[in-house]
């Protein structure tokens, strides 16, 4: 019996793997980037399509509570990091969500003018900066920090600090606490970017005393290709946060059809407009899969999926050939990326024996692990396919080289 | 025979209403707020869910092309919209499709400081309005212009005149040609919300010359329940067309994961954070019942059927009960509304019997054709329901008059 068979057997989370619909033949190690597929959201895409909207149509508002999914659902996630009900809504896009957080948060220390971030942050967080700034003026500007430093760089003229908890390419995962503490200490507030964290280990936004944070859904919490998003507001800020995405959703009353906008009494003044139900209805069948889940244990078979694979890699001889570019297990998230000059063409081979991992420019090989549906074996099994791949050159194949539009 | 019955036998388009799926004993008044079910998405969400998502994983975004969705979908919804192709991308919200707009029309402007618009503007619309000028500072206003004549209030401050085409409440049209061509002599950008325009009529941008116009998918276009909206930039303005939701999907290349925001080259640049797949794939089978179909018999079906229901009420002597709150048909959308005190409880107690239709506050009774799937026999039979629960005041029992969440 291989070591691998031993440790599935000592899984405790070894049954969550059959609430998934995995393809046969496939090691999925992508999600970080796509979740995959809980059987609960196939009934669940049927029941909200066929009777919700066919049978049911403009009702089903009402009878089905679609108006209340943004808090629901929101409130779902927020016991996966750590957040008292009453402070996520699910909506929209990370992206968006980003814009409104910055721009409360911004405001609300009027006397302040700087985002700070780190460079290497996920583009499109700091593209979100930027465009608020392109509105903002010029008094405002965004000041990149070294994230492997950040405490020692902040300063009084910063107003918030935008993280992403876990860096997108090398897996590196900031202290919530200890650098929520830092910034608290010099009146900044903080954004915490959780796509890479939320569902994939313990978060405890409250505890950390956390002011804002955002995610994605489509990673760790397998909702689905780009299902809707979730911002966190701490409820110490909710009366003072007012964002500028102000759509009807929002409101505190949206169906009086007011000229005024009053914005909703708590953190669903950050909806805006009317959400993708769909979307929402299959996200909040996915999140069944987490019930009665401890995310410390989910946090603790992570890591030890990752040290299998990098003892396995070890002991084919395969630890100098990938530099490894995450850092120690302690300090970093649930994935693993290593450097190759070749990395792009040996995923793509790796894809073609049915192990499925991304790349991420310019040489990363990115390794996810997702701790409800991976098993051991797995793992065994994708090393053994990647020491083939190098050892036979096969990446070389010409067919490996092409580069597709999404990578 | 009826003469319900010979019209529908006239009708070119009746073949259209068995491409939906409808509930059995119901008419249904109410696709200007949430549009049928049209009976491929059925199978498209199945497709989406358990096929792309579930057995293709991350590798579907190649390999079923979901990174194009936005702007196949998009090309889609322009057809109906007299938009030749790549000038229409679908994503996100109304709201927040404005929010860009607006925030792009005013920077090309930039000595002039208004927003125009009409108070009777769906909330929304001015909320969202509201909410930019927040960030822009005091310099900037937005001025309200009575919506009975538009072109005679404009003037050389006016950055933007932002438009619904088709009043929410009272269903009333405005003549893109003529108000765009109007803004355009005082050198005015115009911003059409096509909420209830597009899939009800035929529209003309390119004809009109417009300049922007948004719109939502969930009502005449029959995309499901917040299924995503869409917005169009001429393409003479996308070059200049800088907006400030800047997301990696609006990026030249979002996969080189590039710390310089480089926006796409074309009307994508309104692109912001990642696609909602599942809804995205289910609308695109919905705009399939539009396949071949010419708008301007949608238009003229829409106004015979808006006729047979006048004609009907007036018949069973209604025609002063319920006071007409639309104008004349020329210069009417594919809705028509009635005031009545007892507006929300006669609402009630019609839905009750089958015939769903909605109440807008303050006293409104709102009344939407959607000309793919509705028969003169179901008018017929709505309005014969109509006068027994007004000749019987069967609204004024105690179950009719309780207010839900969701009007």
């Amino acid at each position: 019996m291989s070591d691998a068979v031993v440790l599935d057997r000592e899984d405790v989370l070894a049954d969550k793997r059959a609430l998934f619909s995995l393809p046969p033949n496939t090691v999925y190690l992508d999600g970080n980037s796509l979740g995959a597929l809980p059987t609960a959201c196939k009934q669940a895409a049927q029941a909200v399509v066929e009777h919700q909207w066919g049978d049911d149509l403009i009702t089903s508002w009402n009878k089905h509570q679609w108006i209340d999914l943004p808090s629901r659902v929101g409130d779902k996630i927020g016991r996966l990091i750590g957040a008292k009900a009453g402070q996520v809504v699910c909506c929209d896009t990370i992206s968006t969500n980003l814009f409104k957080v910055l721009s409360a948060a911004i405001k609300m220390s009027p006397e302040r003018k700087t985002i700070a971030t780190t460079k290497d942050n996920f583009p499109t967080d700091i593209y979100m900066a930027e465009g608020l700034l392109s509105l903002l003026g010029d008094e405002y500007k965004i000041q990149f920090i070294d994230e492997n430093d950040v405490a020692s760089q902040l300063h009084d003229d910063i107003a918030v600090l935008m993280l992403t908890q876990v860096n997108f390419r090398s897996g590196r995962k900031q202290d919530i606490t200890a650098v929520t503490a830092a910034a608290h200490e010099k009146g900044i507030l903080t954004l915490w970017d959780l796509a890479h964290s939320a569902g994939a280990f313990a978060v405890h936004l409250d505890e950390a005393n956390a002011d804002f944070a955002v995610g994605c859904t489509y990673k760790y919490l397998n909702g689905g290709p780009g299902s809707p998003a979730f911002v966190y507001v701490a409820e110490r800020h909710q009366a003072r946060y007012q964002q500028p995405l102000s759509g009807w959703m929002g409101h505190s009353s949206p169906f009086s059809f007011s000229h005024e906008y009053t914005p909703h009494d708590s953190v669903k003044r950050n909806l805006c407009g009317t959400p993708g139900v769909i979307g929402m209805q299959v996200l909040d069948a996915a999140l069944s899969v987490f019930d009665n889940t401890d995310m410390a244990l989910v946090e603790d078979k992570s890591a030890k999926l990752q040290a299998y694979f990098l003892a396995k890699l070890e002991a084919h001889g395969l630890a100098e050939t990938f530099t490894l570019a995450s850092p120690a297990a302690a300090e970093r998230g649930s994935q693993l990326a290593f450097s190759h000059p070749e990395a792009y063409a040996i995923c793509q081979a790796w894809i073609d024996k049915g192990v499925i991992a991304d790349f991420r420019a310019p040489d990363i090989l990115r390794v996810g692990f997702a701790p409800l549906y991976l098993r051991f074996v797995d793992i065994e099994h994708a090393v053994n396919e990647l020491a083939l791949i190098v050892n036979n050159k096969t990446y070389l194949q010409s067919q490996y080289q092409v580069v597709n539009d999404v990578t």
